[in-house]
């Protein structure tokens, strides 16, 4: 192999740049070539390479977002688009490709090997947490990490006036960001998609610490099917327990942006090595994640089709500490 | 004067713990004792009173929210709520006080000197900057730099996915918080009480900027009449401009919460000594603030009726650095 | 069991006050009595028992340092000191204890046990993550990020100005802290004491950058046997390379403090529960630990005894990296 | 004028690049050609020159160090490389220049227009906030903000285990960074150059306390003369009073970078364009700068010549507030 591509696609996750960097740098390291496609298969489609050599990616390993851009792209759900990104790809030498992004992203990969035979590895960027075939993905330590200093921040408003937060994070199917959140937030209640707490547990729990005398009070509630879920709950909680002063706060896209923390730097970094030296052993439609501190290739299949579980004994944890 | 309280009332902010530290050792320093009231004039109301030497406030200065706490009192706003407070205070042998807070507060003091003539001096203890009286209140310069780190962040994302981010700040009514995280956030455009730039105008200029193929915006909005503002905005710039990929996002409570930074704990620092000074020195229904660098005490009634202007040429920056 | 005592000792780490917490609301959880001992040992000796409930740990799952304080003790080392503590713990009918700290500090608790027949369970609380028996020890991912920050900080200058920058980082005995710094800093050199790299190799590697028109750098360097072992390497290398701008930076105590990481504070909750329900199952001598994701009691005898390995992958990432 | 070029020199500072982003803009918008100058005087008598356009600073406003880089240069000072620079200049056309640095750069820019008539306008960009013509230099704020985070951190520490930190920030000459480091910081002693408080006033103080019986302190330090002067005074200390567990940390270098902070980046934008436009309207040798919240444009020789005193009030805010 001796020129590969690589592109970041779907939602942006901090960790991106530094898996970037480690791409570009492994590559000149093993004496490849590598091209940096902008804004994922809209760009593959238009030709938006970029040649990239080590200098290219210097002082980017702290930075948010991605360099490369990431979009959706339309037309590469098309043959057609395909097609195109397959003749620019040739036009350019490039006979591999390493993907940073999701299952969207992955799924576009697998589809586009079978009809034109060009390998790709991938690489989980994403703040969601909900890839199967890793611990962690690129980004969710430090989405994790932001949402919980916004927390701190909250409770301290929360204290001083003696209020209920409602704050939700994000996280469409699942609590990953949810549960540290509130173990690591101090919270009262956390409501994620896997448990399905209902609106009146929520009000029975708030209202038996009301009595204890409890004042102040943290509910972390998971983004869930769309943003603004939380404000639906807390509007139940108001009515039902109209002396508890409620508020509602959305963390929002804050959480997908930022320096990387320390932990996501190494992630992004070791599957971004990762991701070049299986490309070099033939690897193809497998994702790149650790497992246990062990590197792991799982096939798309795998991280497409089946889902990680989120342990019960957090949800355990949760109820011990609001004690 | 042998005994003071000093109490904390309405919104919270960052610094107003490190101003009730500095109110209590300036009042050791000078042989003074000091109680702390919970819950503002609602403590005093029930004779929540706390006696505060010189170790209770040890390693406050750098804490959010405010270690005494805030309410709203309905009952201070009647003369037999008003009577109970002063009957606490005599019972406590109190003799003047010191009231972090806003205008609300300042008001209620201003009336409760002239029933029953206990002296207080005020301390400006609120984000929002809006208080005749002071360059500068306790927890603005806070604030700012907490909504703008958040910018930054959604900056990330803008950038890589080539978006319009319609961000909202606090401040009620006035643009002091959406000015600088503008010209600082690096924000195309500012809509901010002061100037009522229409919604016309925000969407020609997005487009003339759109045509000119900058593809990522920042539209910084002050938070106006009520939270929630921006959506309006968004909604309606979305409509006119349907290739943009719009977004919107609330800063919402994280902006009172934090550690304070320098400014507010030296600010705070200072203003707390002015107003034990100030008392000892006879003073009463003032504020104590820094104007140009000096400390000035302000009539209550000037910080509540009159009104401070925000330079029209910071209007002209956000114009000239968003070229 | 019907009252434990917990206590920190040794160095501080962000997250023992979250084990702390943890501990307090899963003996509450249990039905459980809980008395926080200050000081360590020390305190153990002299009686500083306090009786700790739900409340007392509220909002400090965030705060770095320790309430319960930390101290050596001469004292206990000697039989008396310990049949001392032994009387103030019957006198307290204190049955088990939790121990948040490292190797000294189970040392002591081992030897106690032999004596005394108090079981005690241990939590790994420490920077240095050099614990056999926990992939991670508390404290130690907010003491690598607090580092990252400020090499962060610091490749600003040495961007701005083509300097190299030696820093020194925390880790008496291990580059674990060094490691994960100089793959998230970009860093071009890491020393550690597990490879013990010449300084000759040091200046080779320099030199050929230098050669290759690179003229900016970062040197990472693990504390070593004392604090200041930077300044040695720093000298040589001048002498070795005059036209090289190098400066020395020593990170020191601040990666002790400040508020713990989401994953210390994780970690810091499940290893508290951990160590109460383990006393509960009659555990002693023992410290819980999380390796691979599950929760696992080592024998003291190990975690004071077996090494844990730093994986020979990470030198190579560095190497790799700063092509 | 038609074209002109902008450049930092000396140390850098956060908001250096905030600054030339608003320097840059400002021409664009008022139609006049900017030239980047690389490494200050070095570049450009070497004619390392680069067209700067609105794109070329976007995302730098929150960047800290200088895009444009910055080095000393001994050729500057001698006739024959100021006639280089010159000619240089004439090549590309430049008619003016904007110097974002401090009296050095001002210096070499006064005898430059001498030589050679080139007009300059300064702008202050240095953390020490030592110069005269402004209340505060670019980067001040930010510094006081990072070595006041560090303080934080370390009196967790502090704290946790009954120690004595001395902490050494910048400031050569004077305590700018020192006094809010104290005040905000909680320390108990303050040593400036402008007080020279003798090493025997601060045993007496910290042995008083001490007798009190108050266990944790914290002494900012100066830097003075050269770094490491902490050192000194610290062993004297521990020498006079063995039972205090005296320790040494110094920020160091992390104190000049980093992200700008609010008022950072609103003081670098608000002279930036202050600059172009002072140089439109035929100003030379002299540095903009803010006082009292108004524009003020002052002669290089004032500010090389003139000294800024630093409010003798803040000395005696130190022992008040630690009382």
């Amino acid at each position: 192999m001796k020129r590969i591509g690589v592109f970041t696609s779907g939602g942006d996750s901090p960790g991106m740049n530094a898996c970037v960097r480690a791409v570009v740098r492994t590559a000149v390291y093993h004496g490849i070539e590598v091209y940096g496609i902008m804004r994922g298969y809209s760009g593959m489609i238009k030709g938006e390479f970029i040649k990239l050599d080590s200098a290219s990616v210097a002082n980017t390993v702290q930075r948010g977002g991605t360099i490369l851009k990431s979009a959706r792209s339309q037309k590469f759900m098309t043959k057609e688009g395909r097609q195109q990104a397959f003749d620019q790809l040739v036009n350019h030498g490039i006979e591999g490709l390493v993907a940073i992004g999701g299952n969207g992203t992955f799924t576009g990969a697998m589809i586009f090997e079978r009809e034109f035979g060009i390998p790709t590895v991938g690489a989980p960027g994403t703040i969601d947490n909900d890839l199967f075939g890793t611990d962690y993905t690129i980004g969710y330590d430090t989405a994790v990490n932001t949402a919980l200093e916004a927390i701190d921040k909250i409770r301290d408003t929360a204290d001083s006036h003696d209020r209920c937060f409602f704050i939700e994070v994000m996280g469409r199917d699942s609590g990953y960001i949810a549960i540290p959140c509130a173990i690591g937030g101090g919270a009262e209640i956390v409501m994620v998609p896997e448990t399905q707490m209902s609106e009146e547990a929520v009000i029975e729990t708030l209202r038996n610490s009301w009595r204890r005398s409890k004042t102040s009070f943290i509910v972390v509630v998971a983004e869930g099917e769309k943003e603004g879920n939380v404000t639906h709950v807390a509007a139940r909680v108001k009515e039902a327990i109209p002396e508890l002063d409620a508020r509602v706060t959305i963390i929002g896209h804050v959480q997908r942006g930022g320096a990387p923390t320390a932990s996501d730097r190494l992630l992004a970094s070791q599957i971004g090595i990762a991701a070049v030296e299986g490309l070099m052993n033939g690897m193809r439609n497998v994702m790149a994640g650790i497992i246990d501190r062990k590197l792991v290739y799982t096939p798309f299949e795998d991280t497409i089709y089946k889902k990680k579980m989120l342990s019960q004994s957090f949800m355990r944890m949760v109820e011990i500490l609001s004690v």
